[in-house]
């Protein structure tokens, strides 16, 4: 598969115009190799990351954090805003990344959260279109939904109750909204889609507080744990395009906070 | 005491000059009271911490956190962001805050942090005056010092170990940054000061994955843990002042994420 | 009436939309009372205004100018741009203000001025909506003119003449503009409009040497003379909600010049 | 005398660094005649004052206001902003403006004020330098202030008492502060500077309400009778400069307003 | 002919909405003459060419550069940006600028420059509508091209060849692209439109080598050569009008580099 | 000679801190190579140049012009704006840039200019610190000082001769400005310097105007002549290091412009 092909098939999966407008997505390092034959897929190309693909022979990064946020107008390879770019354009790996349009598309980062949560009539939020709200089965309790998000997603989570309520036992849930990685900027919009509790990766001090002053609940999963569970799906829909790559999940331990 | 007397107390216990520039420190809400007599001390002026001074008839509340954090153009009592402001004003009591000027003033947040770990030759940053950095008297594990964290912070830390090391026994540190609240913007100072590893409150997922790769270990123990110590030290202080003042800790459970 | 259903009717009155971008209208200072009963009316919430209605147990203030024209970060009763805002709120006060959409609702201020100068076939201006133009019956001198301004709005007028003529019997004037308040900013529309005279409540020098410039006369009857007439009128509109609350024009001197 | 000479004397008299930053001053046309024998002086550089430079074959207009205030870019005989300029530069009549510099100078617009009201111990206001306060020889009732006002400006002022006094004679003046032209923006200056009452050209109302508020009574004299005074005195000034150039005021009707 | 109607004829010629948003175009010094009998016709109105319409007594002076490119707050007679100004206005003499509007208009520069260069199928630039890109009759080597425009322009030519190829015989050009005056910012769009060859007035050094770099000669054939070949048509054209003005080209030398 | 010890020898050469503010210089594109044994230097880093380097092994680039001027957000091969770079990096091949701090350096770009043309008493320019002015040893003419240009310069300058002059040999220079690269908006600082002419690479068409108005002649001897002269002399200085370093002038033709 020639690099172009692989970018029109990204299109496919998380289309570009889905991306909020600060982002930096897409094709961020090229490639001069005439065939990706191996992926390796991460949620962030640390150096770890990049060695691993050097390592294996990778043609290609496939991460959901892009890797140069800001402008940059040097490339040293000692420096940490450019040094694992140098890495890979040296060995002539490139380097691909699907953030917020991930987050939004179908199938993307948070329908794995609201399958994984076993969510009904999810519908996504409509301002930014990422966020998904959807109801449970039935009514449990905080104390209970914390519990099952700390099994299904490997986490250790923690959590602001509505109203500063101390017994989580005593909040019962039913509307949940879900938001991998940060998530403290849309208690508004959660609010206003009825959710009783928000279950995302981080949220800031203030945020939190204004979540419980307003009646929602949040339960911070962690902003790994929340969106490394894209990444398995994410490979299978590739691998159903039947291009002959070979696609890998990093073996490197990238929690960022455990 | 006088109002004014109060604003000059606290003048010599947290200068406003030492306050970043984007933040609004000091009497936020002003009190048409004769006499303070009883003031509240808490880490957020809370809807729950505001009834709590209504109902026992405290004169102020004295926050580490600001109540307006975005300048407002109208007064509203059923709107999140001046709903307490309103409670307040309404009842006559007034909000003083002091925010980084008291994470940077002697004996402020970072000066307690830093003395709850027993850190030698204490320094503070030369950037923003705010963080401290000193040495624990021998060196230890980098578990080791988690626990001491989790033991002495009342908190369960989360920590992204320096070159992300899987095995925090193999990590060990000796220079220990502490920086109360939200840390993640410091690392690069850090660094520059020779910091093993930072204690600070939250910390963003890319600067987590930073402080990993240029070799700095980081430990978050919730930004409620690391600031709510300065409130009792502070209390300490004012009260030398001798001035008849009663200071009282809220009781509200205000945690915000547990 | 609850105070919603105030906003409500003001909104009937003078809708929102109408305001320029650069105005704070609408309920400014919000109330925890339960019924609105009495409402006192007045051009400016002075301090004088709020004693009053602190006095005489009003429920809300009701006024054309906005009490906080700038955003605050701070509420403090001693501060001349929130002392009145205080006063208002410890007493659990209301303030309402209808400004600029109160210039160009229907049965607004100009609307007022032109049923006062009995003009005919009067249309708005097409820029902003507020100023009004139309015809008197007949033509008459800028002398009389002014002489009527003077009887009618109970001022005592300045003028600056077309083309600086010196003698105002000399002018002849059939086309009459009219624009409460700070009229200065609109004498290109006038021009436009055809208006052989404007009357209006202020103007700076420098936009009357352009208006004597461009033809155009100018009778300068008071900021507070050419407003404060709206007010009789809208309690009289605001009764005919039949809403039981009772309004009051304030007693209070407030012409700021005379 | 050469143009470049005149514009040496000007410097003496009203140096151009003593203008605010917002201003134009200076030679703002120029000319190409040899010698400047006749300047004409006014206020304003109306197209009447420019019909009368050149009927009466003037060298040069010299004025308190900027022929130009915005920047332009083209020059049309017809149009408002430009159609004097074109005017002078036709007949080779240059401009000289001294606003803000001769509010500021010595002996400039509010010297010559504090020198009709006899103000004693005269002090500048430390921030621009442009207004002036001193003392009564003895304390008068703002009623005998008015009427001495008008008197010796030959003008109707109006007025706005402190606090709202309604009875003019109630209120006894004994600091005075003066401003030429627009005063309204001093308010908070005037009252730091510990003045009673300040005599100035135009105040909007809602500086007219500040100011009450704030207990400082303000007389509203004109902005064209506060400023003309200091005509006489600057050609008075020009002269002792021996140069043999011929002074006179212009003598069109300019007063804006009346 | 009235200079009114002079305006609306050039309207037709070079519509003002053709010009980009900051150029400065139109009727920039008026006139008070009744009659516009002479107009003097050059690329630039320099001081010689303001000179010269003086002494043969021209009403107006018509150029393709604009007299005022940055806004202005004084005439000086003295002064390089408005000592022509003033020379003109001093006597009577307009001044009238076509410049991006004369480049994009219909007949205007551009197309001027492809007839020169007998384009066939020749289409306007579809971003601003200036450039000109068509066929030669015939492939031709660049060597050749080079020789035509030098003797069509009466120029001496620079040339950057495509891909730095040191040998202009080599190259075969058989599209053709032309932009009168700097025309190195549209580098990228003549590719887009499948130029084998730009020819321009001048580029800098950085945008000759994207040019060379992107496959694409460019012939810099003198800012001055390439556009004062449209004054004569213009003049034919406008002559065409039968007001009975007078059309005469400068007999100044202004070619600025030769 | 390791990367390090090549930027610490290039600061003495060319101080970073004498650059403009907009310049990007120094280290531009970082390299892995443990040494340093070979560098091209060429005036620009064009494709050509780049292949070049990887054809003959070099280890490192050194060029006048920045190769990244404007920030950029992703690397890709086939991209004008980073081609080079990706193939550079890809090779392992490192870039260095010095631009204006060249410039401006003793026994830079100016001052090899100033010799070429054997100019005594030489300066600065106070505002820059870039162009030099001095005196040639007798008076000359301008048509003279031109084909002097020609022969050491090697290129067949083009000129705008003071006051529009069509003579060359009438006017005689003596005193002379020179200025490699884009010169022309130096035309007041070289006339503050009372030079006769200035020497430059290229000047903008409104530009040349102004100098001849102002009385200076300008030769435009060419971007690319008026720079390259400095190369040569670079690498002389450089081989004064002593640091085994073989430095090589690049073979590729990249005159711009011919």
């Amino acid at each position: 598969m020639k690099i172009e092909q692989f970018v029109n098939m990204m299109e496919e999966v998380a289309p570009i115009n889905l991306a909020l407008s600060f982002d930096n997505v897409g094709l961020l390092v090229g490639t001069d190799r005439k065939e990706i034959k191996k992926v390796l897929v991460a949620l962030d190309c640390t150096i770890e990351v990049a060695r691993e693909a050097i390592a294996n022979d990778y043609d290609l990064v496939l991460c959901h954090h892009p890797l140069i946020k800001e402008p940059i107008n040097r490339i040293l390879p000692d420096e940490y805003s450019t040094s694992v770019m140098y890495m890979l354009i040296r060995n002539g790996i490139g380097m691909f990344a699907a953030h917020t349009n991930l987050d939004a598309a179908n199938g993307g980062v948070n329908d794995v959260l609201a399958n994984i949560f076993e969510l009904q009539d999810v519908v996504a939020d409509p301002v930014e279109g990422i966020g998904r709200v959807g109801n449970l089965c039935s009514p449990i309790t905080l104390a209970k939904l914390i519990k099952i998000a700390d099994e299904r997603l490997q986490t250790k989570s923690k959590c602001v109750p509505a109203n500063f309520e101390s017994d989580f036992e005593k909040i019962i849930v039913k509307r949940v909204g879900v938001l991998g990685g940060s998530g403290g900027g849309d208690i508004g919009i959660m609010k206003a889609m009825d959710a009783d509790v928000l279950i995302t990766g981080e949220i800031k001090h203030s945020q939190a507080i204004e979540a419980a002053t307003k009646n929602l609940s949040v339960i911070q999963a962690g902003h790994y744990e929340t969106e490394m569970v894209v990444l398995e799906p994410l490979i299978t829909r590739l691998q159903k395009f039947k291009s002959g790559v070979e696609y890998n999940l990093t073996s490197c331990e990238s929690s960022s906070l455990r």
